[in-house]
């Protein structure tokens, strides 16, 4: 029996937006992902998203990364059947046996947009729904609160089945909502941070900073398989390691150590905005919680911030620990998120970091500093780490 | 049978904020919160706040505020007995009937913090499990996942008795984040974007702007009736109501009509953090979520808060409309923020509103206001609102 999974875009929220752009991002997403699975034809028509296999593909691990593509409210895994009704019959029966022996009632819903079909959207549903109760004798038909609806959607291409729809990553398709350079440590907030606004639709450009020969080459990777996660949902991307030992030596050497993480966070922010320029970003995107650690506090944020002029999105800047936690265990980063190994903000952490700096005293100690030269010589030393990228079958 | 409320401090999460000034803060936010309700002796001790009415206050509505104040993770509702074993185990019988009966499986666990009760905890447990289960044969012991722990604490004033505890509202308590404005329209999102913050521990200062004759009075009224929702949770807090009708007929007459939204939210944004600067305020706080509207875009974001130099958090950035919608429900706003009556951002929408827009041209609109002499103007008019201020009895 040939599957295919349908997404309907009646189900996707495009206030605002502009629906035409946001079908072909999201259309080009769903190609660019399920690729490596095999051959498929996707098509938009009469408001619909219809993946088909070309040729004996398996759907399991496709739907699985439909499942994670923002701009996908809901979808249906379906099986498609001659349009006759006995075709129609004999394939309820068949593909959708699994679901029909697991509930206790259900309901049939028709949709007829091939209007050639001789009978009727009431009609077909009593026919379907006839078959059912004397194949499945231990169901009952409940209209108000089925726990299955079985869909029949006679449609130009075929007549396609359905049970009930799966829950798709919801957000609007990457792409649509600008580009945006991702600050990403090795912990637990800034990965959900970028997952966050990918949810709106950002495309990352993601920055780590690595202090080598200070934090390991495993300390790079495991930034990279947290990345690897997000790309799951976000679609590939080129992540930016800057290596930036010598920045903080020399702010260790000459700057006072209680104001070390403040002005390491100013470099970081400015590093980030370059690289955010040059790569067509419009904002900068960081895991900062409001409270959580002394760099966080609201005159701490406002003095990093101070740094840059492009506008700083925080989307976790009102969550609870707990909170950010339960996202990043759902997008399965957290376990790699608790590897131990030490990143740059944690090599000379100050022992009593100020907690509310004062801008102007932070501004007097950084003229101890060749910014711009420090900064250059970071930005010349970048290296790439394409992240998602697989090569799709010839 | 005299019953108090116990509030377990290790249950909050205190990393890098100042234990004393966090303590401090809860128990002057729970004082302030429940003394309408009646007198209470409020203490901290032994990593304990007990809440002990000093009448025959009932614990109902106050247990209902307390489920609402920020940095309290979890609370229980406890009788105090006489620290003898026969009171304890009456009590247990009396206060913890309904629990024992609606349950399974349950286990006892004990504290002594008071050295002087001549049994240990392990005796203590053994006692009150006999009790319970000749007096509710219905009942097994089940150590690792019972139905139901009873706690028995042995402390300095008495012997408490409770089953399990009320989940708290989380977050840190307000006061100890710092102080921010605001931006609050009768919509569904900015209600919930101060209601993050203030879990967050940031004191609100809501702004809201008006626009008589073209928004009514009812309009205001809602902006009342969800501040007072937001405050059962964030405390009290002082409204202030722009005049902004002047302004909005200057932009509409003067600049170009798809400029109109991003202009006139350059003014919301300055005059804000004017008000801002007067309150001890360090940031803003907005109901944007990226992408939802066309003044939520990335470019009309920056073009935004180019008008100002203060951090500006976004705690709904990285929502969904639906996350945000559930967030609403929960602390009760949704209704009120569905009212239709008309705000000053649905007055004099463009049609076409600039969804990219320049900020170069942006600033060269703008020079053909008296932007400082709109603002003064408006901020001399500024109406003060007192928001969950309540009479405590005398």
């Amino acid at each position: 029996m040939r599957e295919i999974i349908l997404i309907k875009l009646g189900e996707l929220v495009l206030k605002g937006l502009n629906r035409k752009s946001f079908e072909a991002s999201l259309v080009r997403n769903i190609r660019h992902r399920i690729s490596r699975f095999g051959n498929f034809d996707i098509r938009v028509s009469q408001s619909t998203i219809t993946i088909s296999p070309k040729g004996d593909e398996d759907l399991d691990e496709v739907a699985e990364k439909i499942g994670k593509i923002f701009g996908i409210a809901a979808f249906s895994r379906a099986c498609v059947a001659e349009k006759k009704m006995e075709s129609i019959l004999s394939a309820c029966g068949e593909y959708l046996s699994g679901d029909l022996n697991r509930v206790k009632t259900f309901k049939v819903e028709s949709k007829r947009s091939d209007k050639s079909f001789p009978l009727k959207s009431p009609e077909i549903s009593a026919e379907v729904g006839a078959y059912i109760m004397e194949n499945f004798p231990h169901l009952t038909v409940d209209v108000h609160n089925p726990d299955l609806v079985v869909m029949v959607e006679v449609r130009d291409f075929g007549a396609y089945l359905h049970g009930s729809s799966l829950p798709g990553a919801g957000g609007i398709p990457v792409g649509t909502g600008g580009k945006a350079a991702l600050l990403i440590s090795g912990g637990i907030d800034s990965p959900v941070a970028g997952w966050c606004m990918a949810k709106r639709g950002v495309e990352l450009v993601p920055v780590h900073f690595a202090s080598p020969p200070y934090t390991s080459e495993r300390a790079e990777q495991k930034v990279v398989d947290l990345l690897t996660k997000v790309s799951d949902y976000s679609g590939r991307m080129i992540l930016r390691v800057v290596p930036f030992a010598h920045i903080q030596e020399e702010i260790m050497a000459k700057c006072p150590e209680e104001l070390f993480t403040i002005i390491m966070r100013r470099f970081m922010m400015r590093i980030s905005e370059r690289i955010a320029v040059d790569n067509g970003c419009e904002a900068l995107i960081t895991g900062e919680s409001l409270g959580q650690v002394a760099s966080q506090t609201m005159r701490a944020i406002a003095c990093t911030e101070a740094a840059v002029d492009m506008p700083v999105f925080r989307p976790l800047i009102g969550m609870d620990k707990t909170e950010i936690i339960a996202i990043s265990r759902k997008i399965d980063t957290f376990e790699i998120s608790i590897q131990p190994f030490e990143d740059c903000c944690t090599v000379f952490t100050p022992k009593h970091p100020r907690t509310k700096p004062n801008l102007h005293f932070v501004e007097q100690a950084e003229q101890k500093l060749d910014t711009d030269a420090l900064i250059e010589e970071c930005v010349s030393q970048v290296k790439l780490v394409k992240i998602g990228y697989y090569h799709s079958p010839a």
